[in-house]
């Protein structure tokens, strides 16, 4: 089984690392698939905040993959324009068992074809660009699963989109092996006030300020 | 001001980039520091997991840094006897205002004599073998600040130990702003019962398992 990661120029960093920290995991420590990253054109790309991050293999290249995560960052919005990215993750989904997407990555999935009909959500600064886009109904959730299709909130959100995905792939104790060997145990402190504003998600709009 | 991410061969992925996403977004939306990645001899690392970081600079180039971040990995067992490395990490805090560790990271700094007479934590798997260290004093907490140095638990902790220092450097509400744009607002799901083991850090041991 193999777990694809797709990366491209000026992807936001976390939403790329923070799945393929779980599913990663998953690997060493609870049987999980492969995992590569792979680009367009294979090599190094510099990402939305400036890492540099090199793939694993390019598009000619990338074998079928059994499951596709597509992350975000304010890239995704020419992304979604790009025939060959496009048509790249539309190929892929036609064999994959399920595809993911993490913040605007949802965009990328909407151009391929993969959001018709179903619900999906996004970061929060682009809920109301995914509403307008036909077909897909937005959820202002941490993430949501539509049958194989999974999207998750911005940035950080994948990371929770991915121990969801694993406890359903692969049964609750293989994601308590990841979620405990990256002690991803949150200390859930939320700061400020900055969250409750009316452009925020609903799901965490209401979070009171921890003292 | 400049923000310092080391990055050696077998670093954790989300180690660094957890701290890394937390940081640049305060320096894009809330006038954080200069963000830069650094490694002995610059150039690609292949990380824990198999992906590729370039680092933007070497030890001997690297500006002096205001703030110091010290990722983990099983990796820094190696790197805790690596002298230029702890060398590096030594000669950067004398001048640093703060230095941050994730994860095994705390072995670098101990190695670097940071830790002495200091309140640190580690990964669970570490907290004994951090304890039989000299000088240091482990506490089984998420993130302890001690000073001038904060040390996070294991992996993900890092996210959580880098809002934290924002708050603490620049303010609540900039810690905020940096939360709102990462969506970092997690789901608190805990899975399964793989975290209640008895090597399991105390502040997560008793957590119960989500239903």
């Amino acid at each position: 089984m193999r777990f694809g990661f797709l990366i491209y120029p000026g992807v936001e960093e976390l939403d790329l690392v923070g799945p393929w920290e779980m599913a990663t995991m998953w690997r060493a420590y609870a049987g999980g698939p492969e995992c590569l990253a792979v680009s367009e054109t294979g090599g190094p790309t510099v990402c939305a905040k400036g890492l540099k991050i090199a793939a694993d293999t390019d598009f000619e290249r990338c074998p079928p993959l059994d499951y596709l995560l597509v992350p975000g960052g304010f890239a995704a919005f020419d992304e979604m324009a790009n025939a060959r990215l496009v048509g790249f993750v539309a190929a892929q989904a036609r064999s994959c068992r399920h595809i993911l997407s993490v913040c605007t990555g949802a965009f990328i999935l909407q151009a391929a074809g993969l959001l018709h009909g179903r619900r999906a959500t996004t970061h929060w600064k682009a809920l109301e660009r995914l509403a307008a886009l036909p077909g897909v109904t937005v959820a202002e959730e941490r993430h949501v699963r539509d049958g194989t299709v999974w999207t998750s909130a911005g940035v950080s959100a994948g990371m929770d989109l991915t121990l969801a995905f694993i406890a359903a792939e692969a049964g609750a104790e293989a994601a308590s092996t990841v979620q405990y060997n990256a002690e991803y145990f949150p200390d859930g402190r939320v700061y400020g006030t900055a969250h409750r504003a009316d452009a925020a998600s609903a799901y965490f709009r209401s979070l009171a300020p921890s003292t």
